[in-house]
């Protein structure tokens, strides 16, 4: 036994959705679970993607012994492409996990320089002075797996993402004799996915799904397009099986998609029929209802080729009346406006659409509380820490544990960025932890974005700014020229005339107020404020006032 | 029988959620029904409100007869204040919709220059040819009414917003009796709400509401704190109901919810025993388990009382831990983000947190498909006109109509500015009709703000801005001074002294190439091109520059 610690520190994926990566580390050896990206709130304007705060690996290069993928989506992998540059270790993933990786490695032009490695459910993998056991769990895609690690302190179980589908599209279900196994051992934590605390019950199968898109496929008379996530390699096996009952081409459209389908089918992930699979532009000599596409667009992304078909604006397929639309995923929080406009245009165009709220043509992938309450009892842990959801999701999947009896004391909802240190007996949160919050990509940036540049382009959303460009003469102090201002986003400029004329005048009317001074210094903030003021009085808004004196 | 046409134009409440605007037209008159307004989107930047398109009520101010309110809330009379200033004419509504209404007006002063008159349910009022009778509804409001109009034409039902609650909180009702009336004597046009035209089955009553306060009030062992609409009367009678029953006083935090309750006690429509409500600051003296606050915020409203209470930043009352919130309300689409965040500050907090994922502490207003099917069969429409809705509810809702026998040359999907012309055997739709567009109001600002100030502000927000002076000497045609560069949400301006360096560089060189032309004439061009080039390939992104060339 140890004396040491055992330190669980979450950098992601805790208190928020997606962007998950979880740090163990004990005695100067860290492992890191997931590297995933979380896709931008609302009000984090301009930013692209989101990653996790690497700040401690980076100090800590050194302990670094290996990044471990539960599985393959964008919130698990996402952001590799970002932080394999900063901080280097091997890779261990399971063969379509280690696919999807590749894909994403070889866009960023890094895959040469990434040591991957692959593994299968069961094996084990030593890692520092933690051994990895992977086990098989089920989810909305092939080849998912939570990890057991033996560490010098005791066993932890991390779920990954889960449900128990004892019926899943690919491969097995989740791995309840091995559970069970870990729990006839001991485990000292059990780290388990929260997504669903909210939902009472158990999660359909993925087998809904497909009872419904062959009820889809059956009723359509002309062509049947189907969006899903790019990574959903589950969903497009299903699409393709539907397609296959019905006398069906299929066709992909969109570079990831495309991608992500060759990869899956090349390995064996996807089960394709000879001459089902057909170039898009070779669908066009078929008749309506001999055609099915697969195409990303679920979530309303403005530039996914849904959206582009919906819009009349995709270069190979438009939407047109008699087709048969699926969107084949719930809206991700605050994409439900983006996804409504996108149905309503299918409407507009005549399409019949199916979509999560007529027909279960989306099941979620993750545990409800009948599942999480199973996970909790087969593996039995003495300390338990609700991992991968928004902060009352973790709160409300602690409250099942202790309602199995798991003493409060035991439970631990702790937040990116904090640190869990936990012995045999007893953890220690310690909420100042190490950085934990949000790094924002945009364009080639990562993480020079920060409060200031948002709070700007707030600032700039909601009112626009105006410039005032006083030049003055260096000798007299006078104004050498009329004052210039500039708007944009403020008012309509054309109509505004009056407007500006006035605040010009109250620009002027500020300078000559101070002339005596014989320096520019004061005028800009007396320039603001007078602005500020004027504006605020005649409009009701705020734009952002930048004033601008240079002496010519 | 006449010769002339009846024209239903709809200038809200079609495709979209809220702005309702339903006008009735026939031989130079005008009957307006209901007058509301629409919260923005989110890519509505820095917009207020969205009200309806009155550019055809203007042009046509003489042909107006009246203003008819369906009820009190916000999406149905909210446009009122803004509407009314340039279009006059006499309003008329329920006891409880005038009260609301007049709160509102007074808010404006408006309420001395406007003809407000209260009508009953049953009572019958002409208004040039149409002789307008009021009949109950159920809705999550009292004094809802639907209205059926008897034209030249024949006879149109507007249901208003309506379920079928055999046990509503307030008054009786729908009335069954005399919806079956209208279907015995015949009704020309069925307008009706398709709010819930996805949902399947009947919505439950609102007495669902009370059992689960009921249960959240017994188990509370500190305060309890419920939000809703501040227009939700039944609601707060309903918080009010449990309230007493576990011997708790109500306080009313915000000046919204303050004035409608005073207004709607003083007009009988909130029964409150003497005593239960205090000012908010006498709850102090009484013991936790005493007390129970009303507020808004359900929707996560930045300046909403219960998200200043979540933020710790609410003048009179913070959250605590042990405090019991209820959140009784829906997110309305695109609130969903700001509502997690609430809901994950709210238990970060420590209190116990109800919301409609977790017990029905809400239940929808609006009829579901077996309830719009009872609408449709006992009014027996010749033809049917789906309203308020987003355009594919619009669609479901028709194509319910149609499963019940109504030819679909007869059921009529329109949106806001098209114009339906109905004789007595058949419709016409005109599709560019009369302009129906969203108006925004932005401070002062009625409609000023349009699709290139919008442009601007999304630009803006996604990639800021940056402005290039240039100052030339107005004899010699060269730099009078360093070419300035001013920059607001592209990059953080203090860590990019050296892009921002390198790009005055390639301000300079470009004004080099050019100088020999002696003018001016294209260099803002010039500059602009240059510094997009530039800094696009150095950030991949795409600020919005403006140059400014001055002559000094």
């Amino acid at each position: 036994m140890s004396t040491k610690k055992l330190r669980i520190i979450p950098l992601g994926g805790m208190g928020e959705v997606g962007r998950n990566m979880t740090v163990l580390e004990y005695d100067q050896n860290i492992l890191v679970v997931d590297c995933g990206l979380m896709f931008p709130e609302n009000d984090m304007l301009g930013v692209d993607i989101v990653i996790p705060n690497t700040a401690y690996l980076v100090e800590h290069k050194d302990w670094l012994r290996g990044f471990v993928i539960t599985h393959g989506h964008e919130d698990h992998i996402g952001a590799l492409p970002y932080v394999l540059p900063q901080v280097s270790a091997p890779i261990y993933a399971t063969r379509l996990t280690r696919g999807l990786i590749e894909v994403k490695l070889k866009d960023h032009k890094l895959l040469e320089k990434v040591e991957l490695h692959t593994v299968q459910p069961g094996e084990k993998v030593a890692l520092g002075p933690f051994n990895v056991e992977f086990f098989r769990v089920s989810h909305s895609i092939p080849d998912a797996v939570g990890i057991a690690v033996d560490t010098p302190v005791g066993l932890v179980v991390h779920t990954g993402e889960y449900k128990f589908d004892y019926t899943p599209v690919h491969g097995s279900p989740t791995d309840v004799q091995r559970l069970a196994s870990y729990g006839a051992r001991g485990v000292l934590a059990l780290l388990s996915d929260s997504t669903n605390a909210e939902r009472p019950g158990s999660t359909p199968s993925e087998r809904v799904v497909s009872e419904s898109f062959d009820f889809v496929f059956s009723q359509a008379k002309g062509r049947v397009i189907v969006s899903t996530f790019a990574s959903n390699i589950s969903r497009i096996q299903q699409v393709i099986d539907s397609a296959v009952k019905q006398g069906r081409r299929v066709g992909v459209v969109g570079r990831s998609m495309v991608d992500n389908v060759r990869m899956a089918a090349d390995l064996g992930y996807l089960n394709i029929p000879p001459g089902v699979l057909l170039p898009v532009n070779e669908l066009e000599k078929l008749l309506l209802h001999q055609v099915t596409i697969v195409c990303t667009g679920t979530q309303g992304e403005p530039t996914s080729a849904l959206v582009r078909m919906a819009n009349q604006e995709h270069r190979q397929v438009n939407i047109m009346a008699g087709d048969t639309v699926v969107l084949s995923a719930t809206p991700i929080p605050g994409n439900e406006e983006l996804v409504a406009r996108t149905l309503n245009n299918l409407f507009r165009l005549g399409a019949k659409v199916f979509y999560h709220r007529l027909l279960p043509v989306h099941v979620s992938g993750h545990a409800s509380q009948e599942e999480q309450k199973l996970m909790i009892t087969l593996t039995r842990p003495k300390f338990f820490v609700p991992i991968q959801g928004e902060y009352r999701h973790l709160v409300l999947h602690s409250e099942l544990a202790q309602q199995l009896g798991i003493p409060a004391e035991n439970v631990f909802v702790i937040e990116n960025g904090q640190v869990l240190e936990l012995d045999e007996n007893s953890g220690t949160i310690i909420r100042d932890g190490v950085p934990g919050g949000y790094v924002f990509v945009d364009g080639l940036g990562v993480g020079d974005v920060g409060a200031v540049v948002l709070r700007d382009r707030h600032h700039l959303s909601q009112d626009g700014f105006l410039i005032a460009i006083v030049a003055l003469n260096r000798e007299t102090g006078e104004l050498a020229v009329d004052p210039e201002l500039i708007s944009r986003g403020f008012v309509y400029v054309r109509d505004a005339e009056e407007l500006l004329a006035q605040a010009r005048q109250q620009v002027v009317k500020a300078l000559e107020k101070q002339a005596s001074a014989a320096h520019s210094f004061g005028f800009e903030e007396r320039i603001k404020e007078v602005l500020t003021e004027f504006l605020y009085q005649q409009t009701k808004r705020r734009p952002m006032i930048l004033p601008v004196v240079m002496q010519v």
